[in-house]
């Protein structure tokens, strides 16, 4: 492959879960770039499938994941090489989008997050180099990104500020009482914590952001991280949303990123 | 899905990261039946493929698990769910096999977990409930289990009992200097590491074992960790076996488990 031909033009790193919705990002990116009266791009898949599904759109590239901090941090320390082998990584930005659960806002509302906040409350990635411990910073490195991704949202799609709590577990790590095992704690317990989180400015819960934004503090790549709810957890751990609601939710933040991405690029470009 | 219908006959559940592996164990796994004078089960694909990928033959269900701990445990609590639901969670045996980095063993060594150790050397999972740590031990349940696994190896795979490490991380929590940061240790730091992880019996890293060994203590399942060696780690990061080579390392702990597995159920059966 020509890496400089296939990545040289790339102004961001898009990241999700799941193959599939990597996939579905990079063709409402190009339906986005049209929107805004720019030229179509044609979505090429790049590489092999094995670990992680990549696809270029442009100067756009999609990319999953898989689930979980360690999934993501091995793609991102791949990312960043490629990114410095084609001389990018100054000029690149990273948003990862999916799902996850609410912490005091209604199903279907898209947070951008401020600060990444890790299983036990605190702002910081627990990174460990020799069998030592280290905890780096979640903060994110540029605000204004943040911001204008929430300028640019459709009209249409909830979409606020808040921490996000990554935890390295769907279920006990994020107090959820539905999973194999039969928890340590009360469903008082549960409701405190969650109460616990609201008060910290904690407004959605997933697995990732911890290790998204401790790693882009150690490499100074601008990164968001825009994650839908799909339930609120102070009402309970089920979705209650119908299949056509969570359908709607699903693309929400797909086309938040991807409505930002199009409106900066026709703005550069008009 | 008739869940009792699909799942109610199985004897083990063999998870592995790469969707691809768990196409390929599920053939593997059928014409090792055949070899052992069995009638060949069809291998059928089960449900979606948006986050793993599971398939059954016979009495065995081959599921890819992804990369690292999180997105492990995110299975391994579907799957108790799942073997409670159709009442084989006390009968059910859980093997992982995979790939991994040894530490002082030859690459194509097949090392069978004894006990997983974690990122900072002590052999526990870490969990955490709202916000609280708990050290979960990881030693193997049954141990003649694994011995089982080890007796039945054909004669041309070298397998080894040891303990296996395991980090959140393929690049600074293994001891690498190839990730895309610089680390905050030197080439000699690094040398010292994995001569201790060897001094304290381990044979191999990789990123899942220790939730493994964690999760199924909890959850009283017994479960092996078997992995194939690609690298002595103690001579250096990259691999340095030939593409064929790996390929048939590869196939170590697929054959591995799947010839146990056979031969286990030829001797019930005749």
């Amino acid at each position: 492959m020509d890496l400089q031909a296939l990545f040289g033009d790339v102004k961001y790193f898009v990241m999700m879960g799941s193959p599939a919705r990597a996939e579905t990002f990079a063709e409402v990116m190009a339906n986005a770039f049209v929107e805004q009266g720019l030229p179509k791009p044609t979505v090429m898949r790049l590489g092999k499938t094995e670990r992680y599904s990549m696809f270029k759109c442009g100067s756009v590239i999609s990319v999953s994941h898989g689930m979980g901090g360690p999934s993501l941090h091995i793609l991102m320390n791949e990312v960043a090489k490629l990114c410095n082998h084609v001389g990018i990584i100054d000029t690149v930005r990273w948003i990862r989008l999916g799902t996850s659960g609410g912490c005091g806002v209604a199903p279907g509302t898209v947070v951008c997050t401020t600060q990444a906040i890790n299983d036990e409350i605190k702002p910081c990635w627990r990174t460990v180099q020799l069998g030592k411990v280290f905890e780096i910073p979640t903060d994110v490195l540029d605000m204004q990104f943040v911001d204008d991704i929430i300028a640019s949202a459709p009209e249409d799609i909830p979409v606020v500020k808040g921490k996000t709590m990554a935890a390295d577990d769907f279920f006990e790590g994020q107090g959820r009482t539905d999973g194999a095992l039969t928890p340590w704690y009360t469903e008082e317990d549960k409701i405190n914590f969650l109460h616990r989180l609201h008060d910290a400015g904690v407004r959605n819960i997933e697995m990732e952001s911890v290790a998204l934004m401790g790693f882009c503090q150690r490499a100074k790549i601008p990164a968001a991280c825009v994650c839908v709810t799909l339930v609120n957890r102070l009402e309970g751990d089920q979705i209650t949303s119908t299949k056509r609601q969570l359908a709607k939710y699903n693309e929400y933040s797909i086309r938040v990123v991807s409505n930002f991405i199009a409106t900066t690029q026709a703005k550069i470009a008009h």
